[in-house]
């Protein structure tokens, strides 16, 4: 069942069909039918809308063909139920039993792992509710008013991306007890920057490493431990870690408390565990974390159905290969037009190009076709004014994801010229959308618009947790549709450890004639 | 003499030369060799360094007859001395006056420009003086303590970039006496979080907008002057504008102080005039932004001369002609390992693909060859565990661009196993240079690494304002001459015309039928 995507006879289908014209779509009243058509609905009141990708129902059927020839949809459940998907770890895959269960129960050791996860979920609620009571204070006796995380990449990006995502909600919903802010770079200025504008007496610090060997990490966990003992205080009365429970970390006098999470769940894939779970909690209540999490299921439960046009990671998955296998476009922008998803592109940048910017297949056979795109983003309409001009008439087709929601986070608001800012905003983005499809022939061919430019757009009433932790969980399952047609394990990452080798190389001494020349430079 | 690249007779010989192989290149003792000698010192110590770029003697040598056949460095005498290289809106590019004169005197409606822009940089000192040194106060009584420019793309892009990257710097150095603070994005989000966080009667505004019309901009200031009002206070006495002497917030009594610039200054090349040099003249004071203007001052100089072995604007402009024409990769990253430059990237790509991302020459012909890449990027070591993934084993090949300095910004910094997080930082920087170019056979192909991925390494002593400003004007240089080669206008951005068109037709109710169904859905 495991076989490259151009083994598929299928493959052959879609390299022959007719590659839809997207203006011809989008043109005029066509168009209305198509936007209500290319729709699917998502979890906590989000679509989405498919209608300006360059698709039609011919290619939409050979696709859903080739999601079945692939069995994408029994590859999902295999990894449900406790199957060991991650294969060049030998690990399960089991970030969705955090949120839920969907599969067989996955016993693990003679340990139930949903029930182990629920253990640390209760455990960080437990907590972040005695510090947001106030009956956990700091040991001076104030109260906690904020909240460090140290980690960097899966430790560092979700969890700083949803807390930015939440930070206005919260304000308005009278959630947001502490304030958090994030250490990741191993670049003493990161942390400098970040604990010269704290009451470290009133901070708590969260320090995540599942492996608890992450060099960044335990470095910057010594550099904050300097800055309070520097202020005459005890880090271990006023820092917890989330790591496995066999990691040199764990059980641990040097911390205040322990979160645990393991090996069957990916630093990019964490935000739901602990990783994300210990800071969102102590920031908003872990009844707000509850609803991401139950958004986040819902979107898991939807994505096990087989067929694309109910499946709306699936569909995704499926027109982003398209995009990349037959349309050859190289990359994808992610474009929210919501300030609150300031950061959500840098963590979908890891999240995808992480799982499936790879060159051999599961079971490291070299593959003929192109694999992950470049992921890249920022929020609108900030972009509009930045990299757009290429992206409407540069030479390269650049495929986009936009996002939006009818309401903004803090509704405060002003009626200019007839319009409110958050009108503007979501004139704006369909404005875009129709722009990029439809374009515009001048007689100035430098005003000219060629149109074609394929975007979708997932939007919803409001960014509330639960349609967060939808979104959040689209884009995971995307990403592990996307793996599994290409078959690719998108859940390992090898890619990163030569530059660490290379590293501890150069910081022992030991270095190559290359490394040694660039080490001069700097005089290292 | 402006004619497209693939007119040169010389872009034959670079189509038929031998791609060199990085691997080989940097393979062992000859690397040492070829890091001494393929590097450019620049102004203020930094160092352009192209050792792991797939270059060779021979590659070099033809782009450098490609530049000399694009006569790049006679364009750019002429763009200096006040020729209207903006063909498409005849318009002269000026924003190397703003920092320095190398070509004759650029006389338009009788004013000198360079002294025009001396004369409201001069205005900006001492305006910036008298809020610092607290003769002028906020109309409480209290002296200013922060300041918000409000402005969007290269009103916000630049100036927030070179605030991030100078404000440890100015920490340090006692420097930094007004904390600085954006609001861009129409979305009511960005401005109700800025606001919320700020004692408003203590806070000075800068409104940028050249033209006194970009939609965002004018909202945002109403959405501030409406907090100001309610909480008792008078925008009028507490905002500044920067603006053209043409655009309607010119001498307007609505602001305490205006500050000209002009058509010749492009959005995105604007950081050097008066739209950086209020924020960070009030934040750092003039005289560290007169020191940033020296360096790009500086850059400037070696921008004019012809030989790209002397030149490292252009050698770098030429070596990513290279890697986008011959080469065929579509995206650069910049990734600098210094956290104080984490929104460099961000302005990055404005910059350039704003300029680049065009498909018609400049005289609006069609180009058959590919113009500017994707530009993304995050600092360093946070993107080693996010997409480096797939740099070093996706499917498609992307140059990268270091950027590194000996010391750290705060200078607070803590050894753990025998090295400092910034000799951490720096050995992981030169690793993965290694890692990218050499890569690593291994028996088992998931942990194999192809090598042969290029990429610079711009470095020097430390992140100074001087430092910084010739790392601007060194971005801003090496577009310019893509753009020349190229043959495309680089100071022009009809692309982002559409889109704002579309959306007044969506706030006006006069909408096509694609736009209204697409209103629908948000109840527009």
């Amino acid at each position: 069942m495991w076989r490259n995507m151009d083994e598929c006879p299928v493959f052959e289908d879609l390299q022959a069909a007719r590659i839809p014209d997207l203006k011809e779509g989008m043109d005029g009243d066509g168009a209305e039918y198509r936007i209500q058509r290319y729709s699917i609905p998502m979890p906590a009141g989000l679509h989405y809308n498919y209608a300006a990708k360059r698709v039609d129902d011919t290619v939409l059927t050979i696709l859903d063909l080739l999601a079945a020839e692939q069995e994408v949809t029994l590859k999902y459940e295999m990894l449900l139920s406790g199957e060991e998907i991650n294969t060049g770890e030998n690990r399960k895959v089991l970030h969705h039993l955090t949120r839920g269960q969907l599969g067989d129960d996955v016993i693990y050791n003679g340990k139930n792992m949903r029930t182990f996860y629920l253990e640390q979920l209760e455990k960080v609620r437990e907590f972040s509710e005695a510090v947001r009571n106030g009956s956990l204070t700091a040991p001076g006796g104030k109260p906690f008013t904020d909240v460090v995380q140290i980690g960097i990449g899966g430790s560092d990006l979700g969890p700083r991306a949803l807390y930015l995502a939440l930070k206005a909600w919260g304000e308005r919903n009278n959630k947001l007890k502490l304030r958090a802010h994030f250490i990741s770079n191993v670049d003493p200025d990161d942390a400098a920057a970040v604990l010269s504008a704290l009451d470290l007496s009133a901070t708590l610090f969260i320090l995540v490493s599942k492996s608890g060997t992450t060099q960044e990490t335990l470095t910057n966990e010594r550099f904050v431990g300097q800055f309070l003992q520097d202020a005459g205080l005890n880090p271990a009365k006023q820092m917890v870690a989330v790591t496995s429970e066999t990691s040199p970390l764990a059980n641990n006098p040097a911390y205040l408390a322990s979160f645990y999470m393991d090996d069957f769940i990916g630093g990019r894939y964490s935000s739901t565990s602990v990783c994300g779970a210990a800071v969102l909690s102590l920031a908003f209540g872990a009844d707000t974390f509850e609803e991401l999490l139950a958004g986040a299921a819902a979107a898991d439960k939807q994505a096990l159905d087989p067929c694309n046009k109910r499946n709306p990671a699936l569909m995704d998955a499926l027109i982003g290969v398209y995009e990349r296998n037959i349309l050859g476009y190289a990359s994808t922008a992610i474009l929210p037009y919501s300030q609150a998803l300031s950061r959500f592109p840098a963590h979908l940048q890891q999240l995808d190009m992480e799982s499936n910017g790879k060159s051999v297949n599961r079971f490291g056979k070299p593959i003929s076709y192109k694999t992950g795109p470049v992921i890249f983003g920022e929020p609108g309409t900030n972009g509009q004014h930045s990299f757009y001009q290429l992206l409407h008439q540069g030479t390269d087709i650049i495929p986009l994801q936009f996002i939006a929601f009818a309401e903004s986070q803090y509704g405060k608001d002003i009626t200019v010229e007839g319009s409110t800012s958050q009108q503007k905003l979501l004139a704006n983005v369909i404005a875009q959308i129709t722009a990029f499809a439809c374009g515009k022939q001048d007689e100035n061919p430098n005003k000219s618009f060629a149109g074609g430019r394929p975007s979708s757009l997932i939007y919803g009433k409001a960014l509330t947790p639960e349609a967060l932790g939808a979104l959040l969980a689209h884009y995971e399952n995307k990403v592990m549709f996307q793996g599994f047609l290409w078959n690719v394990n998108s859940f390992d990452q090898e890619g990163v450890q030569l530059g660490k080798v290379l590293a501890k190389k150069v910081l022992s001494h030991t270095m190559p004639p290359e490394l040694a020349a660039y080490a001069q430079l700097f005089g290292l």
